[in-house]
């Protein structure tokens, strides 16, 4: 027997007959004698309808209105998926996050969660109740007011709810059937990764990989919560159900370095193509300067990723480039215009035609020469580089966006992760 | 400064625009230094939706699912309301059922408000903050789950709320300008009446003039809240804010007999059309036969309405004949089917073809005649009586329903109800 999370995301559950579809993979975990609580998220479509609603009501709404309205997706699809389930003989029932509670912090609309009080699902889960959990919310304890957790949230909530309930593992069901060493619809030939660890996953995530939410990898990481990658849309009765045997035989499990025998060196390409790329040209050579531009943008919430200053060529003036996420840049390029006297630059450039490509690996931390290569290869092939950013086990590239999929591609060959 | 509770149903919030009109209604009692806490339905439709997923989901499930999933359409509402308020420079926030809370009773799908602890809302009221309040929802406190009132239910919490928070007035908005001597769409010259007491409202609400809930007038009457009924559709800034001033000016006002000067003999005449007539024919006329037809059918949760037992010709055997309503005859025919044998009739006929006509007034306390001159009325104009009840203030006759228009149209003007 083991407990065992399950996460279904909005395409998993898009409708009556998908939710069905969800409960049959319930089903089948309760039959083999697993214990489960599922965490759903809203009916693919309804947050971005209820979003709507909100915008059209005032374009500058009350964070904690807008927790309250588009937490309502999750509660319904909760609702129906206990009564499937209920209907197939289970005992089930949903849980919204004031309920158990899942407690966050006070940043509505991107909270964090604080605390889960885990025992009593634990107690329903040992009684052989399907626990059914809206992902995405929780509760605001001060002012009792409903939180959500940002888009993808409902990721962290299953590694959350998993820790809480000292599950043994936390299966998050989406639309692909496991990580991937690259996108297979630019490499048709990418591998699905077995196992990758936590370290990996997590430049994955924030590369642009969009399979989990950052935050939910980090939290596995931090609780070594043994966390899979499986998808919903394999027929739920050709598929075993989760037992420690048979855990790495379907999908990606995410775990610790030291659980995964063979490393590659290079686990994986990620890339991403929502960045812009901002210059600011002849601003003064002199300390004190980055911080007059990234202290304005940091205090805008806006984050910048790679940072390039050129050398001076008279020690006076230079030219400072970053790169912000694309649809920070109308934002950004407002605090530069406001912070212009105190900055001092004489006029700034900016492009979304950037991509970042990234080659992500554990392994890099005991090999050398990955950087080398990757420049190299990437020469060969006439590609640009705009930037560098480097980590213990990822080096990332800014390069024009037309070379994005070619980028992808040579690396992925170089690095030997096409399937044979 | 008047407390003021505002009732907005489905059609009044019907989308985002009509939203923005309910909140130009809130502004204008503000403005006028009203304290006012708001009473929302879910977005026309929208309730309907979630229905038709929990029934897409089974038709057999569980109560407390489904009211977690249909109560988020109040939420909705409370939120964009909320939203939309706060953008025209109000202090407003929403409140869910459980977070005021609306204690309810366990009866999920048709509860009961059991408690609401007004002071924190009337707190914030004093503090001239807008409460948005979802309706027709609740909190069931011992298993902690959302709990909802049943159709028109917002009716109910409105008036429930105004009682709590000691409010003046109970404004229930709505999509008709007051309650009438009867439906204008069958007698053009029905006129709008000014004043109606509980007890005829009671009379009109469950005879079939949906303007309100009948749990609601209830409520009002026992707890005698000043309650209104009026229209959401008027211009907001052409009408006057609430005020004891002006508050018998517009709309309908309930209220006590003792406030109604001028009393009519009869203030409206009533119609249901979703009745349905069975007759078991030839029982034992003995004691305790009611009994046993009576007994299953209460038990079965059917109401029973009109009853008439023929004179039995030979002392042995007779008929019975009663009325339910339409959507509970299936049902009632099982259950007579079922206590075939302890009953003991010949056949049982049944008949969806009848309409329940009704004269209604608190003078008929004091005028004798009424009946008679209903019943001389009716007989001018061929139209047969298949059952007749009473009470104090109420004659409802049973008739063929294609009479149902014609029998309305004789009493209205038999009893100067027509304008002139």
């Amino acid at each position: 027997m083991s407990v065992v999370v399950m996460k279904f995301g909005g395409t998993s559950v898009a409708n009556v007959e998908r939710i069905r579809n969800v409960a049959k993979h319930v089903k089948r975990e309760i039959d083999a004698g697993n214990k489960v609580a599922v965490v759903v998220s809203a009916m693919s479509g309804v947050t971005n309808q209820l979003v709507g609603y909100v915008r059209e009501a005032s374009l500058l709404h009350d964070a904690r209105e807008y927790d309250a309205i588009v937490a309502t997706g999750e509660q319904v699809t909760a609702g129906l998926l206990a009564i499937v389930l209920q209907s197939m003989g289970l005992k089930a029932r949903s849980w919204q996050g004031w309920q158990i509670p899942i407690i966050t912090d006070d940043a509505h609309g991107v909270a964090r969660i604080k605390d889960i009080p885990g025992e009593k699902i634990r107690q329903r889960l040992e009684e052989g109740e399907v626990a059914v959990i809206t992902g995405f919310q929780g509760v605001e304890p001060t002012r009792n007011r409903v939180s959500t957790l940002g888009r993808g949230g409902s990721d962290t909530s299953a590694v959350a709810l998993a820790i809480a309930v000292k599950a043994d593992l936390c299966d998050i069901y989406t639309d692909v059937d496991g990580v991937y060493t690259t996108d297979p619809r630019i490499v048709p030939k990418a591998q699905r990764l077995q196992k990758i660890s936590y370290e990996e996953m997590l430049e994955m995530a924030s590369l642009g990989s969009k399979v989990m939410q950052t935050r939910s990898v980090e939290l596995a990481m931090v609780h070594k919560m043994r966390t899979r990658v499986l998808s919903s849309f394999v027929a739920p009765d050709a598929m075993p159900a989760a037992s420690p045997d048979n855990w790495d035989k379907l999908g990606t499990i995410i775990c610790s370095e030291d659980e995964i025998v063979e490393q590659r060196v290079v686990s994986g390409i990620a890339y991403a193509k929502d960045e812009a790329k901002v210059t600011l040209l002849q601003i003064e050579d002199k300390p004190g300067v980055a911080a007059s531009i990234f202290g304005p943008l940091a205090d805008a919430n806006i984050n910048v990723d790679m940072i390039v200053q050129n050398l001076s060529s008279d020690g006076k003036r230079t030219d400072m480039t970053f790169t912000v996420q694309g649809s920070d840049l109308p934002k950004a390029l407002d605090v530069l215009k406001g912070a212009h006297k105190t900055i001092g630059y004489f006029d700034v450039t900016s492009s979304t035609e950037v991509a970042k490509v990234s080659v992500i690996g554990v392994g890099m931390r005991s090999h050398a020469g990955v950087a080398a290569q990757m420049f190299k290869a990437l020469a060969e092939k006439g590609i640009n580089i705009l930037a560098i950013t480097t980590s213990e086990i990822k080096i990332s590239v800014l390069i024009d966006a037309a070379y994005a999929e070619l980028a992808v591609r040579t690396l992925h060959s170089l690095f030997g992760l096409a399937k044979d």
